[in-house]
Parts: structure tokens; sequence; C-alpha cells
């Protein structure tokens, strides 16, 4: 698993950022621990969805290559796997739920990939996409389940912990479930005995409840402001996290916004609120991490400023 | 006066933060030139103000910090000397005019600074830090019109170029002149004929007009997004700038508002309207700065979520 995490990390880092990991002694005080914040949010097109992306696309053969890529996601991942099939020269097919923002279909396009809309429904999702893979001969990248897209997403855990071999938890949220699982590899690989932790919405604790039923749940409703964490988890993500994650602490859609807010404010960096969610698990269970070295990954930093919550 | 620098640098050193430069692919394509952004918004109370007024304090004999400090000040500054002051155990009276924001006047109670409000002119504001002066034998410091608040500020040019020592240009937004009087100064001590260059609003062009006409000029409205650089320059930073700024750069209001979404955007960096002129300058002339090298002076991250200018 190291030997994979490394090559990944070997493989991809010509084309990703290695992001910066920052501290804030006015958070710290607030929390009682030492917080290293890794900023995923700085990682291009501003989520760490580019590291998972550039890897599958490099371990597609050069005739696979030739023939394209393609997803289906309203969100961070369509722009990421189009930016990262453009920087690698390989087509990128993306389909995309009819009523997702223009603004995400611009940056799409932007990318070069080359939108098909469909129905709003996950069914119409996956047969828009089965047919582009059958037409085009595109192969089909998972936003989450996919064991390349993970080993890439680790070298996020792996940048974090050689600056700092220490921690004692990395905080990462969870969504599909594909960031916090390479973290938790990277845990394994690249620390001695850190402790990853989930941190997920009331709104949308499938993984919480998977964890607790033993199989994957899901979500009824999706009612919350962290719009990255609304999908739930892949059966490879389940068993990653079911083996490998400590727990899921989850916090209220108030405590997501005072915690995005927290950290625009002090630390001068935007975050979308999916990443805010960690920080926010952190202050509502403040006492297990006292005295603590705590990693905190910063997921992503798009955000419509539009439509902030701070009110 | 590179040894004056010098030695102030070391001695505010242990107080203030050596803030990041970073650097945009995506900006410095839009421009056309490499541009390298210091990060004063990232500084203690979030502006390049800190510099200054702990230089100041730092100062002031024994007996003179024992007495306190005083200052008028609706924005940065008062904030800035009230946490400088506190950093150094030393007493601070800040006299704010009675309009000013609630937020500003929490967060100097919050540093401990003792607020003494006043009208909102600025005869009311002088002759109330006067009578302070007198009664409590504080010493009075002036937020830019100070050669040691403009050698504590230089400090960040200084930085900005041991970093990258062959800048051709640094662009600094200009206000009162403190900030653009430190930088020219730490660009004669450190570079090898790096030009700066002011960024001023159209709105507020004081500085600009008191370079044509040879003589302190003031702004008959204030009427800018750019609410740090309203105030016209003093005696000591006309002069400065008079003899070693190459020009001023004047920019619009919409200018201002795409520069700052541009750096939100795309850098995810939270930067105040204020620190946006210097991108904006950059933006409207282009062909000056196409394939050099720029210092941009981002001054300051104290942002009012709930007011923003996107639309």
């Amino acid at each position: 698993m190291k030997k994979d995490i490394i090559e990944s990390y070997n493989r991809i880092s010509p084309y990703i950022h290695k992001t910066p990991v920052i501290t804030s002694t006015t958070i710290n005080k607030i929390t009682g621990g030492s917080l290293y914040f890794k900023c995923e949010n700085f990682q291009k097109m501003g989520a760490f969805k580019m590291r998972g992306a550039t890897n599958a696309i490099l371990q597609l053969s050069s005739e696979q290559k030739q023939k394209g890529v393609v997803t289906h996601s309203s969100g961070n991942f369509a722009q990421a796997l189009a930016l990262a099939a453009k920087n690698l020269g390989v087509k990128s097919y993306i389909v995309m739920p009819s009523n997702a923002p223009d603004v995400k279909k611009s940056a799409v396009r932007g990318y070069g990939g080359e939108i098909t809309e469909c129905e709003p429904t996950l069914e119409a999702r996956e047969s828009t996409a089965k047919k582009i893979q059958l037409e085009k001969g595109a192969t089909f990248v998972h936003p989450f389940n996919d064991f390349n897209v993970i080993l890439g997403n680790a070298s996020a855990g792996k940048e974090l912990l050689e600056k700092h071999s220490d921690l004692d938890f990395i905080i990462s949220p969870v969504g599909g479930g594909g960031l916090i699982s390479g973290i938790a590899l990277s845990a394994l690989a690249f620390s001695n005995n850190c402790k990853v932790i989930g941190a997920e919405p009331f709104a949308v604790d499938d993984a919480y409840r998977s964890i607790e039923s033993g199989k994957i749940e899901h979500n009824l409703t999706i009612d919350t402001i962290a719009d990255g964490l609304k999908t739930s988890l892949g059966d490879i993500t389940y068993n990653i996290i079911n083996n490998h994650v400590e727990k899921i602490i989850r916090t209220t859609e108030e405590e997501i916004i005072a915690a995005m807010k927290l950290i625009w404010e002090r630390m001068k960096i935007i975050i979308e609120p999916s990443s805010a969610v960690a920080l926010a698990a952190i202050l509502n269970s403040k006492t297990e991490f006292k005295n603590k070295k705590v990693g905190v990954i910063l997921s992503g930093g798009n955000v419509d400023f539009k439509n902030l919550p701070f009110s």
C-alpha cells in the first residue's frame, strides 16, 4: 500500500500543487488543540479532487487515453476530471444534470470538457454515461468509488504527514468517502498510529449510520449547506472507512456556518462549507482534541459569493 | 536608511508574522506578467499596520511606555495600535468617531484598547486625542505620517525583496501613504532599481493630484469601496512618495471590484477592497507589466462579509 501511494504521488506530482499546511494561533486558542490545516482549497481547480482525477487518467493505457474519459457529476469532480484530462491531452465527456448551476457548466467547458446534459436523477446520469462509454469507447471514472482515485487523494495525506509526522488525529469531511479513504490509507502508511476521524453533517449522516449498521446506508434528505457531502458511500470507500476510520463526528448546520466564518475571518482564506465541517467537528468535541496535534483537511474552496451563509 | 530598516525589522519581528509571498498561474496568464503577492492580509489583526504600530511603540522610552499611547482612527490602525500595545504590555487609548462600525469598536476593545468616542470630524478626533495626551501623558502615534511607523511598514518590502530580489516593480495601494513610503524606502535599500508604483481609486486620487501639482492635495469626496484609501497624504509621506515613487495609477470602482473577485475566486484568499486596487492597476495597464516581475502588496483582509460588492 505504501508503495502504491508513493508511486501515485510521483505520477501526479507534476500536475498538482503541493498545497501548504497552515496554522492559526487564534483557532488553536479557541479549540485547545494544535491544528494543522492542509489547504486543498488552494489545489488546482480549487479542490482535492484534482489529485484522484489525475491519478485515474494516468493509469489508463495509451489506447484508453486516446478514446477519452467520462464521468457524471454536478460538482467539483466534473471540473477536476475535465481539467486533469486537458492537462494530459485526453478528451473528457462530462454528464451533468440539466439543473446544474451555469457557473459549474461554464467551468467544465472552460477546461475543455464536453458536456452532455441529462435529467437530474442518478438513473439518468448513469445511463447517459453508459451510452457515452459504449458510443465513444471512453473509460468511465467514478468520482470516489475507484481505487486509483482514492490513491491519488491519498497524496494529500502523505504531504501532510511528511510535514507533521507526529499528528494524533487527522479529521476529514466525508461525502462519498473518496477523500477520507485516501487519508486513512496514507495514515496507515506514513504515520505512527495517527487516528483518522470523519466529519459529517447530521443532515446527511449516511457514513455515521453505515458504520453503526454495518452496511451502506443512504440519505433520505440532502438538506445541508455542505453540498459536497450529500453523496452516499460506495462499496470500496465503505470498506476502507469501516476498517480504518476511527469514527464519524456529526455537526449541525449552525456549527458548519460558524466554523466556516471563523476560518474566513481569522485565517483569511476561502473554504467551501463542506471543508468547514471538519473544524465544526473539532469545535463540538473540544475535550477530545485538547492538547492534541490534529491535521484538518480543508477539502476545497469553490464558493458562490452571491450566496454566502453569513448573517 | 538600510540600517534603520534592518534595525526596525529585527525589533518588530518577534511580534509580527513573516507573511508568505504567493503566485497564481491563472492571474499571471491574465496579466501577462509574473506577479508576486505579498500577503499582509495574513498579518496579525489582518493588515500591514501591525508592523508600523509595533515599531512605533518599541521606539518609546520606558517612561513613555508606562504612560501609554493614543491615536485616532476609525479603521485598521485603531486595531493595530491596540493589539501592538497589548502585546508589549502598554496601555492604549483609541479615539474613534461615534459613527465607527460596532464591529471595529468591539475589535479594539477585544485587544484591550480604551475607546473614547467623539464627533465624526477630523477636528474633534484631533482635539480629543490631544486632550488624552495632556491628561494621561500618553504619546500620540500617527497612523501613517510618522517615520517609525513608516520604517515598520518597510519591513514588508524587505521581506518581499529578500525572497525576490529581481523584481522590476512593486505596486502598493496609496491611502495616507504610510505603506507605500515604507515600500519605497525598502526598494531603495534592498533592490537593484526596482520601481515602486502606487495604485489609487479615481474617486480618491489625492496622491495622484499631489504629485501632479507639487503640493498635498485633498479629496473632496470619499465615495470609494476602498475604505482604507480615503485619507490624504501627510508631509512626511508626501515627500517620500514625491521623491521615490515612480507614479500613481488610478482605477475605477468596477476595476477594483473585478480585481477583488479575481483574487477571491482564483487565489482563494480574502483581501479587502483597498488591497485589490493594486491588481486593478496592473490589469488596466497590462502592456506596462507584460513579461515583468511585479511585487503586489496585498495590504489587508478585513472585510464585512455581509456587505460584499459581488453581484
